[in-house]
């Protein structure tokens, strides 16, 4: 029997990077770097034939040169040597191999990829790839990739494109949250999506999944696997590339394989209760919510704004997506008055344009919130009265008595910078359309965790 | 008979704040600071009987004082005290009263909203607010308001609310564009949202004309001014805040008003062919690609990247919404082959994480394009091997010699720095669903200006 990626992924202590280059930009150099920069806790190897040294490290000639078995080979060869180069690393008893070699299905090179699957079948070892940008797994240090340098967090992604992945990494450092693995599956000769569901579940650094998904090799597999994920209360996001006819036929030139008809997939995604999303922007966002607010199903929200524009959007969405937005009552209307907020019996409670940060917060920390609501969404314009700073200042120092979860949604000027220093506290969204989409899906996601 | 909004604003030379103050902070300082900040073109006064001079201003006692009629008279006094404020304004002979001050029907004060309308009844002076977050005229460089200062451009915008009006200034900024006016509607004792799409339609400064609503004082005239607006092919988006029972409710807090059913909205809005927007963020992208590719109605989309799963992702959200993304034919491969693309014969032509800009911009200039596509798609992820500087500086060099409309869509690390740099030659969406929201809204808007 095969190792499961989970028994691949926990012991792994060495690297070797088959092509590496001195050549700055090619393939074989950035990965290494990478590696190098990344800090992996294990050890690093070269093999090019054509130096001695490739980034102050010796290079090898062959596999069989290594002083030690290792247990990566990343591949970066041309396409024809592939297969032999992984046979090569089996032979030698590395765990995994992971071909960053592009020239395979996705260039209707059907052969070839042929070829390296008859390695899979006929060795031990596991393939991610071919035409994959590599993988991280965090807790090793490891970042045998060519895509951006991830933060490191707890947020698992797959991707049939590294480039996506790349942007889902980026897309998580803005809510300063990271990653805890991330692999590009390329054009799955061994490693599938289906599979990373199963590690997903089992990896206790792992809190949630964002996959990007243009084809899947077994369906039912996907839904097992799916179920898995569900059943260890770890939330799921789906980003679907190639929904229709024409999008199809870019699947296959991009990564060879044929989609599901998206009712089919849109059904299986639904039964692991897993969210949908309409863009990468939604996923990231939702993933973080749920995530983040795990086991939060609210049904009476409460919007605290110096905004009412901004509010009263917020309600909008909410309200269409049946959420309750209750006015607070008399014994809550007294609580704030105390703060010196009178009349204050509405919902959004709008308190003005002209309201700083700290009376916002105040009200947060009253602790007749909680008698009354489940959810409190602080909905903030950034004004010229007071720098984004201060206002992140403040929340820091608020947040921790807080009484009710809180989620930020800050527009405007200045609220990039609230949000890169918030975000690590606070859990943020930059839309109240997304907002409704989050809660929604948690309400779904929690059916039946109910305690 | 009044004078119209527009011969209103045709004509300013003067304007006073009543209630100007040298306290930083205070709303009358803020206007004040940010009229002198922008630069008006004509001669500002100050009245605020507690101080001698305000910001260098020499501070008169009151409206009849003054050397000269005021034209525009903005008034940050006492709610109690505005009526009065603004009948002395219309008997000096003022065009325009600009009322700040809150605690109108906003604040269930209807007897103090009642006196104002009064006025404005009696009166000649038009009246904008009260609860107004002010107004821009950049023709003028005129930013009597408390918002943020914009850009100059061409957008029109008018808000129920001031601060998403300053948020959607921000967002025009981001993308290198502009207001042309802003007008912070407030409660509408006066200038209502119907009148300013008549104005929008008749200003030669405004190109597109962005709306954020909560109500209407008549239906019929919203549609009648938003068909003027549409036959001088200026595209119109609308953000609708209370949208259902309780954020309904919302809305009487906050400007005092009753919305309407979002169903007869909805039909009002699609019979002046307007975009109705789900968020700020997608009514600001959707209002520049119509305003900046106006007349465009692609049928054949031709997306070109760098990312083999952007480009997919791209293709699925046009796919669904009914665009054509025909492979390259023949003649187009061979003049692609002559660029060094081989087999180049995909839609998404996704030519690989390894591709420089320089490549997919030499892609954009082919005149063979033109025969096949109505408009490009450049799909892109930046990547370590290309600075965002250098990436934008050849799209700056290259977009000239486009032969066809390109959209720019740019995703992942280092793209913010992209945008802001390319964004004043090239319209950009941040998703490849806004893309599709805009295309759909371009295809219905020029539906009947065909020539």
């Amino acid at each position: 029997m095969n190792l499961t990626l989970t028994e691949v992924f926990r012991s792994l202590e060495s690297v070797v990077v088959v092509g590496g280059s001195p050549v700055r930009g090619k393939v074989g150099n950035v990965i290494l770097d990478n590696i190098l920069r990344y800090g992996f806790n294990g050890r690093v190897y070269v093999i090019n034939p054509k130096y001695d040294s490739v980034l102050g490290l010796k290079s090898y000639k062959n596999l069989k040169e290594l002083p030690e078995k290792p247990d990566i080979v990343v591949v970066a060869v041309p396409a024809g040597a592939v297969a032999q180069v992984v046979e090569e690393a089996a032979s030698v008893g590395a765990k995994l191999a992971i071909v960053i070699s592009s020239g395979f299905s996705e260039d209707e090179r059907l052969s070839l990829q042929k070829k390296l699957e008859n390695v899979v079948k006929s060795y031990k070892i596991r393939v991610i790839g071919p035409n994959s940008a590599g993988i991280t797994l965090s807790s090793l240090f490891l970042h045998a990739s060519i895509e951006v340098l991830p933060t490191r967090g707890s947020v698992g992604i797959a991707a049939q494109s590294g480039a996506v992945g790349g942007v889902i990494i980026s897309e998580l450092k803005k809510y300063s949250s990271g990653v805890s693995f991330f692999v590009s599956l390329g054009n799955c000769a061994d490693v599938s999506p289906e599979e990373v569901l199963e590690y997903a579940a089992e990896d206790e650094n792992t809190d949630a999944l964002i996959l990007y998904l243009e084809w899947l090799r077994d369906g039912r597999k996907f839904v097992e696997n799916g179920l898995k994920l569900l059943s260890t209360a770890k939330p799921l996001c789906v980003i679907k590339g190639g929904v229709g006819k024409q999008s199809s036929e870019a699947v296959k030139s991009h990564t060879g394989g044929l989609t599901p008809s998206y009712e089919v997939f849109k059904a299986a995604v639904s039964k692991i209760r897993g969210y949908l999303a309409t863009e990468i922007q939604d996923a990231v966002e939702v993933c973080e919510l749920a995530r983040r607010l795990k086991r939060l199903n609210p049904s009476r929200i409460i919007i605290v704004t110096n905004s009412g524009g901004l509010g009263v959007l917020a309600a909008s969405h909410l309200d269409l997506s049946g959420f309750e937005i209750p006015r607070p009552p008399s014994k809550l209307v007294e609580a704030l008055s105390k703060l010196g907020l009178r009349n204050a019996a509405s919902n959004p409670l709008d308190l003005g344009g002209d309201t700083y940060i700290e009376t916002l917060t105040d009200i947060l920390t009253l602790r007749e919130l909680k008698e009354y609501y489940d959810l409190a969404v602080l909905a903030y314009v950034p004004t010229a009265a007071e720098t984004p700073e201060k206002i992140a200042k403040v929340i820091e120092e608020k947040q921790s008595s807080f009484t009710l979860p809180v989620i930020g949604y800050f527009a405007g000027e200045g609220s990039y910078e609230i949000v890169a220093r918030i975000s690590k506290y606070l859990p943020v969204i930059s839309s109240s359309w997304i907002l409704s989409r989050a809660l929604i899906y948690m309400r779904e996601f929690n059916r039946g965790f109910r305690s």
